[in-house]
């Protein structure tokens, strides 16, 4: 089979591999036939993520039929479709057994692409196969399926849900890339009263104003600060949610929100932040970090089967599965290609 | 009257000033019986606290009896014995209705003896009485209830309930001061499995143990991250609950709690600390800062009253109110004097 | 001035009535600009509330002007337009201050045209004024304001709140009588992914579907149970909100509702119902009832001014004040005179 | 083997059965060690639970060492000793991950002595063997563990945690059977102010008070009503727990609770009982039912290896396995034996 082979720091090709095999008893062989690619992809590809080690497959969100499947599967069964999710869940751990799928003990956790081969292939094995894939609907296309691999969880979990958005909230949100502007269709879930979006790329203000931003801000040119004042009485947000991954994004979070306020961290960071508690001690905030668990999953596959979450406007590029290498030049230059997310298509899906 | 007055950074004296009066409806003019001493009274006469002016009389914690009343009291009566409480809380703003005392902003929060005079005196106005005081339980000595009007609910709101301690918990405390040995008090309304306090000071160290500490580590001497992490199976603690106010301190929680953990800021903060979200950032930690609301008062006198809760080694040193300076003394130099509160008794109020 | 008068059982008059003063001083005299009736007015009128005495104005939801105002009136000023809430909050009594209004043991909780007399009237005093009222947003119609004065809180209170709506939940809502069209309303702030709505009659049903109702259920044609039990693989609901009031509608809640789901209690019983343990003391159900406490008002009043949330299209019938016998009529006969809510507006209000 | 079988209405009998085998997968074989009778047992025994046919073997509680596993069991080895949990939970169903085992659809939940082979024997065949016991800590008296088979987990699940027990509150708890027994020790993990025990047994309310109850009511000489009234200022409890199992204690919880308060209810039922909404309709009640999940065992056996909480006195009856029938005897009679839990030990435990 091929696949997308991380060869080392700026290194990726498209080539023939070793086929995908069960490994294990609860193991399945799940055929690709959408894929995409994630922030997170690149930064392997710049070497960032040690753990990923050169030869591995990179990759953690696609949708495919089930190939074959080790005499532990119980619930999935050769031919079903199904939702490869960006987490692993052994389902047994104490981890696990909390709901914290993410943080897997057993083996699990984000392993696709990262410590083990991942989906950006043809065929891809997928470690606890009953517990970290999910059925697809019947009647949604499979690009927006795709969404609800990673993104649209990730930005659920972490960034709602963590942020605890409830009606008539103002929420702040910092970083309109895939994962932010998920977080705007995420965040509409529950009714916010106003809702911010900080971002300096002109592009993105305008996607995030069309799923549905209050007020859009751009950095570059604005007083992000004094806005924020402004458009809350001088309180601050009730929720601010970083989707960046920087210092200075996380501190503008920090400062934003008001007196028994929360921060929710979406974004992936590489260095430290200041928090400012010689200010922030008294004013009753709670900031929250998280990787996804995908426990929402099941929860937005339902909302998009019934049609009460759309979208169908994130992937603005799709390719071949064989185009993988063209599709990642594509995504790599956001700013000039107006790429959000990408999707790869096997060429035999559609028959 | 007399009273401790601030006279600017470094200076404090008890000297005669103008008796405390009525002077909005909603207030009540309170004798003063038993009060005592916070820390933060230590920073105010360090100069830390600006907002606090030169002629403030100190002190937010106090047990007494209403003498007078404004005409727009409606619950408490004069000879009341009453609890007066180290917030003020309006009782009426969209703080106050939401339970944020602390953060009132109708005139109330932490005033006493801060931007208005104070209750170590012989009298004290207390503004919006009826929401700011709770009624002194019979059969309970005062120096217990005095403890209930700052420490207690600061251990039990700020850190145990923020830090959603739970039974069979591993909590790790940092700072056994005053509000930390309260914080081993109300966190074992919970019944932890495992309470690790961490102190330099073997006399608190040992009073931790007294009051129920599992564990108790001398970080000069020990090495505290290898000794949670042994004590955790190398997962660290559930909760972290920070009661000392450095940087140093505030890391030694983030660092030290599990994926999945809380941390409760109780210290107070001079200064910005490092958070290292390149390691916190995938590892859904939950952190919480918070000034005390004092909603649990009724709830921890209730315990008291009903002898669920013990706080009566809290006071080592007792004094009259006329011995105000010297209690000072006593009380800002604990490694010497062993002093943990300090309280002073009006002469009156034995008779 | 003129006021809706209960005279007795089915004794209703539009009459002159001595003038509503400041009796406290915490009371604020309203103009009362717009008001609604309600239900549960007709069931005073039906004499099944026996603490309403004869020579009681009736009604509880007002939009209109601060005349006059008690001295210890602190918030309110002359000349504010507010909302008069149905609950009414002294703010200062335990059960105010753990946000119960509806439990106020101050003199507040639901009192206006219940136990003193109500905003049917051309003024009104209102007690507690500070914290029973509302400022009204500019720019919004006062008869889209009047449905946060009881039916818009308290379908989200005690019908979706209470009953833990969550993104994605199927819920069934038992009667869409005012009350019920709101609940429809309000759980949409959650978006759940199934919204199913029982009643018998069809022009609810109509308005229920232009609400957004996901599906619609006529109990006198079609099998209930057996439907949901169709639209939900077997499971029952996630929640099941009971808006009527008879045992017959609470029982088909607690039938109906999945493992592990919830039964939110609206309706205003005067029976008691059979709770069949037999087979629910293993399924892990939660059943809430409660008063609305109207601590979302200020929330609702925000989602309304921001064009969140609709209410426009509840009010079927207009009226002058002075008309208030023929609204009542109206308002009676649901079923001929297809009226949902009937606004009856202060002659002087356009002026 | 030999084991206790129910062979229908009011037949059990000790003798020679199959050997249990593991056959599927997933299974272990215990080899039980020491084992408890349930009063669901002689529900059983009663004939009132149909869906348990003649020849089943009874019992859900033991302890025991693993003699053989199947191929898809990861975690447990043969030679651990375990404590066999009441609930069996398959781990990947919907249920099971959202912690609800005990409504496990995998073909789990309480199956062990209801719809397969149970644990009164001297070995026993457990499905889900991973995630269906428990490893047993060093140290700790098998009898002690025993109990946190069922009675533990389930006060402390379905009776404290439903019940929503916080420090400081007011608890009525109805019925001090065993199961009533473990609440007072579950519920004192999280400190109440007040623990009221109802029961008409002089014995079990000795115990109660033993373990902890403040206050114990006697229904057949006090009047409970009026005790409650008078114990809370009128107010009623903010806890009642439920566990007996009947109409009138159910009625006597929902009636006894206060405005606000929760009703847990731990009895099973075997008949319908009456909610009178026409008064909980407005006093913002929560009521809820459960069956155990048991995801509080890990925490228990932790709180009970750390000596943080008790259970030695439980157990007043001990036996050798092949007594079994005498110790049914004895159990079956505890007004006249004083018995609340007996606990038969394999004779080869010892050595």
């Amino acid at each position: 089979m091929h696949a997308l082979v991380y060869e080392g720091p700026g290194q990726r090709v498209w080539r023939e591999v070793p086929d995908a095999l069960v490994e294990e008893d609860t193991d399945a062989v799940v055929r690709v036939e959408a894929v995409t690619i994630c922030g997170t992809d690149l930064h392997i590809l710049r070497g960032d993520v040690p753990e990923t080690t050169p030869g591995t497959i990179l990759g953690h969100e696609a949708v495919g039929t089930v190939m074959s499947i080790g005499p532990g599967v119980r619930r999935l069964r050769v031919g079903d479709r199904v939702l490869v999710s960006c987490i692993t869940a052994c389902a047994t751990c104490a981890a696990c057994r909390a709901g914290r799928y993410g943080q897997c003990q057993g083996g699990g956790g984000w392993i696709l692409g990262h410590t083990i081969n991942g989906v950006q292939a043809e065929y891809v094995r997928v470690p606890f196969a009953d517990t970290s894939t999910h059925p697809v609907p019947e009647g949604v296309p499979d690009d927006e399926v795709l969404m609800l691999a990673d993104i649209l969880p990730t930005s659920y979990e972490v960034g709602v849900r963590n942020g605890e958005v409830m009606p008539g909230d103002s929420v702040m949100l910092v970083g309109a890339g895939p994962i932010g502007l998920a977080t705007i269709t995420t965040a509409q879930l529950f009714t916010p009263g106003l809702l911010i979006v900080v971002d300096p790329a002109a592009s993105r203000l305008q996607a995030a104003k069309a799923l549905g931003a209050d007020v859009t801000l751009d950095p570059t040119t604005e007083d992000v600060p004094a806005r924020i004042a402004d458009l809350t009485d001088g309180a601050g947000v009730d929720v601010a949610i970083e989707a960046v991954g920087i210092p200075e994004t996380f501190e503008l979070c920090t400062s934003s929100v008001r007196s028994a306020g929360r921060v929710a961290n979406v974004g992936v960071h590489g260095r430290a932040a200041t928090l400012h508690l010689e200010s922030l001690w008294i004013r009753d905030v709670t900031i929250r970090t998280g990787l996804v668990d995908t426990w929402s999953t099941p929860t937005l596959l339902n909302l998009l089967r019934r049609r009460k979450i759309a979208v169908g406007s994130m992937v603005t590029h799709r390719f071949g599965l064989s185009e993988m290498e063209h599709a990642y030049d594509i995504f790599e230059r956001p700013a000039e290609t107006g790429a959000l997310k990408v999707a790869m298509f096997a060429e035999h899906s559609s028959t």
